[in-house]
């Protein structure tokens, strides 16, 4: 507490109370990361039921710790408190914190509980069997919940229904703002995807044989994060179906998956969440347990992870540094050459998943989604209409043909089955982000490519945890953007960086 | 609750809400069970000090809901409630939890956590530099509190003071039973153990030679818990620096660990801990939650994993059934003959370290302690004290000199410098009562070594289910014993055990 910023907690009791609280809901959520991250990684099928009754009588006290009415009354008095610049951002935080928690009424929670649960519990079968018309019948009840709550906030917070639902996931971020990029996206994106292929039809391209010993897998996996400056003190790899970064701060647990055949899967998904985990693990020390010191938002979470695992981890110089290691665990082979790799990474091919895209394509594929489930919040779109549209915006933004495949059509993301609207802007909005900092490290170090090709990645380190990482939630996205970059989110750079990339 | 044993809820409303608290404190615990486990075996040491907070802030939510007044009202009206058999005993086990959550005034919990959280952490440097002087100052305090602890169970419980510590452990034991049995084993054993080092002083014994790849150490670990019915679907075997069976019923965790010279300790302490592990899988399904569903004790719970270390890990039938999967992962050695690996593991061998003791010298390890430990409580032994009494008594169990020799004397466990006063008798309780189970397993199953022998320990697992794991708590111990094998603690049958299989 010998912070600056943090002036004496005697003149200030209804904020310091408040952190209190908030130091204590930070240390329950710790529990539930762990035992989360655990649920994914390791956990017998047997556990589960006993794990999901623990998770959920530790979420009912948080929410209860979250709403509790004397908070409102500690939130009203903390505004006259004499407080420094980062706790009245921290407060800022706080009253997010209690706007979220308690806007919705807890019949409303309980029915999006029960409808997503077992929407997304049913889809797990029904996605394979590609059996539509069972999904409608439980996804049916997931979009009339979803559609009352966005009513809900959207009282609450004074933001069109959709934009209220998107606000959970980026903060500030309007539909009228997407629209406004996205809608420049679509001006060119399409042609440059059609030229990009065009070139790419006679490039010879060589895929790396296998089969690839797993161990060999995770030391490069290893090897790479420790060249990433992932700190194995405060962290750990692990393997889970769906990798993802979990944990805490001080203790980040990422995990990636291991295919026999594919390489790209296993190398490519690590350096994604190491960049989510290099966020999280230089958040300010000192805030840590406060709202400010959280990730800003899902966008700017999306454009770490896009910033390592596109700007960077598709680098020709970054490329270089991979090679040997690959020699060194698989032998020599033709297609561990550098310039084959790299055409590998950057090779465009439209297909029916999002995940699986490429770094071209990908944004049609969010676009789809962002079109389609806006208009089911707002637009009068039913569920039965999904197909339909889905299948004319694939033709027309993709040219593929996904009449009749549902599973790898409107079923297959988790998104939609577990409620979770509003959240894919985020993806193709981190994407952005990630070009307009690279754009902006270019302009800070000139040599920023010679750099990072002789194998220096702090440049890229350093401008991130000064201007990202150690800012956490201090500023609202829009001012967070112009602080790092001089202007906010302008996906020109975007547009440059895949020109450049593709066509360069 | 279709459960016989569980009339409907209606008629015990007191009964009831106890039910429904204690299964909200069980849910609480499993996580802190699962972040207690992951603590030991991965959590990274950046990740310890916000770990310590998260777990303490669950430690003190879990104190206030064992502590709420308001239990103690419940605990009278549901005394008056119509209960089956198994509710009464429940309710038994309810007053137990509440009697010792209450038993203490907080200044003193408060103090016991200070206390032994600086001596135990001070104690991981000072054991290696066997600095007694420093332990010493540490550990004067550990002993104060400890004392005024034992006054204030004493007087709750109306025992002695030693024994309402060592009730904690081992409900219902007395240190006049404790006495009496370890009386016993001292006027014989002393005797045993010289005639079997005169015995085995040339008899030939072969070290498996190393060293042992971790890999196949595990895969055998793995195959052995295979063999011994541990169900992978509700638990898992990772690894730790002191192996130690956590995790909860429904999904234990058990670690192990692998030296690269020392196959014995991965192997043994991985049929050790499967004996813990398999005492908890098989813990009463319907009734977990509740306090009665528990284990019964610590000795107990020895008496399972030293019946799979003991008892049956040693037996020539199980050695016989591991000496292929060693051939297959190491060559085929001459040690590695089931004779050889008998003797090996029945070598006897006085040593100053308890966990590194043999079955046959390790009860004067237990036996020195609980004398020396029941008198820093009852007896007005000081701290002072100790080293000489160590030496004294370590000379004449076991013909040892220790003097000077601190780190492997006096400050060799973490027993001590924690507080935990009164757990060391129940190892050798657990010893006894192992023995006891397979003599009573014996007169069910004439044949059982000639089954054990052709690789069936099917009647093993099938009378310690029926007779200890089914019945979790639903007894007081010395009741368990008689049902389970016709007499309450008779140490007769250890003796017996002993001198069949040393001088048999």
């Amino acid at each position: 507490m010998t912070d600056p910023n943090r002036p004496a907690a005697g003149a200030t009791p209804a904020y310091s109370e408040l952190e209190q609280r908030h130091a204590r809901i930070y240390r329950f959520e710790h529990l539930g990361s762990i035992v989360g991250w655990d649920q994914a990684a390791n956990m017998p099928p047997k556990g589960n039921e006993a794990r999901a009754a623990a998770m959920a009588e530790l979420d009912t006290l948080l929410h209860g710790l979250r709403t509790d009415a004397w908070l409102r009354d500690l939130l009203q008095r903390a505004e006259d408190e004499p407080l420094s610049d980062w706790q009245r951002a921290n407060l800022r935080e706080m009253r997010r914190d209690w706007r979220a928690s308690n806007a919705l009424p807890a019949r409303l929670v309980e029915q999006r509980t029960l409808a997503t649960a077992r929407c997304e519990h049913a889809w797990r079968r029904q996605r394979p069997a590609n059996d539509w018309a069972g999904f409608v019948e439980n996804f049916r009840p997931v979009l009339r919940v979803a559609r009352e709550e966005a009513q809900c906030l959207s009282q609450e917070t004074g933001l069109a229904p959709y934009d209220a639902l998107m606000d959970r996931y980026e903060p500030g971020m309007t539909s009228a703002e997407v629209e406004r990029v996205f809608g420049d996206l679509k001006t060119w994106l399409p042609d440059l995807v059609r030229k990009v292929q065009e070139r790419q039809r006679d490039e010879p391209v060589l895929l790396p044989q296998g089969p690839f010993a797993r161990p060999a897998q995770k030391a490069i996996s290893l090897a790479m994060m420790q060249r990433l400056d992932f700190d194995f003190d405060a962290g750990r790899l692990d393997e889970s179906t769906h990798p993802f970064s979990g944990g805490v701060p001080e203790d980040v647990r990422l995990t990636t998956r291991y295919l026999d055949h594919d390489l790209h899967q296993s190398l490519m998904g690590t350096v994604h969440e190491t960049g989510h985990a290099r966020y999280e693990q230089n958040l300010p020390r000192s805030w840590l347990g406060q709202p400010i010191a959280r990730a800003r938002s899902y966008g700017i979470h999306e454009s770490q992870s896009l910033s390592f695992e596109m700007q960077l981890g598709a680098h020709p110089g970054f490329v270089r540094m991979l090679v040997p290691m690959l020699v060194d665990h698989f032998g020599a082979q033709p297609a561990f050459e550098v310039d084959n790799l790299c055409r590998l990474m950057t090779r465009v091919k439209p297909g029916f998943i999002r995940v699986d895209a490429d770094e071209l394509t990908y944004p049609a594929h969010v676009i789809l989604r962002f079109e389609i489930e806006r208009a089911l919040i707002e637009g009068g779109l039913e569920v039965e209409d999904i197909p339909a549209l889905w299948d004319a915006k694939m033709a027309d933004y993709l040219g593929v043909d996904t009449r009749g495949n549902f599973a790898d059509g409107p079923m297959q993301d988790v998104h939609w089955p577990s409620g979770a609207f509003g959240y894919f802007p985020c993806y193709t909005l981190g994407a952005m982000y990630a070009a307009q900092w690279f754009a902006a490290m270019r302009r800070a170090t000139p040599d920023l490519d010679a750099q990072i090709e002789a194998g220096n990645l702090k440049p890229v380190f350093d401008w991130l945890s000064q201007n990202i990482w150690q800012q956490a939630s201090r500023w609202e996205t829009p001012e967070l953007a112009l602080r790092a970059s001089g202007e906010r989110l302008n996906p020109a750079h975007y547009r440059a960086h895949l020109e450049q990339r593709y066509l360069g």
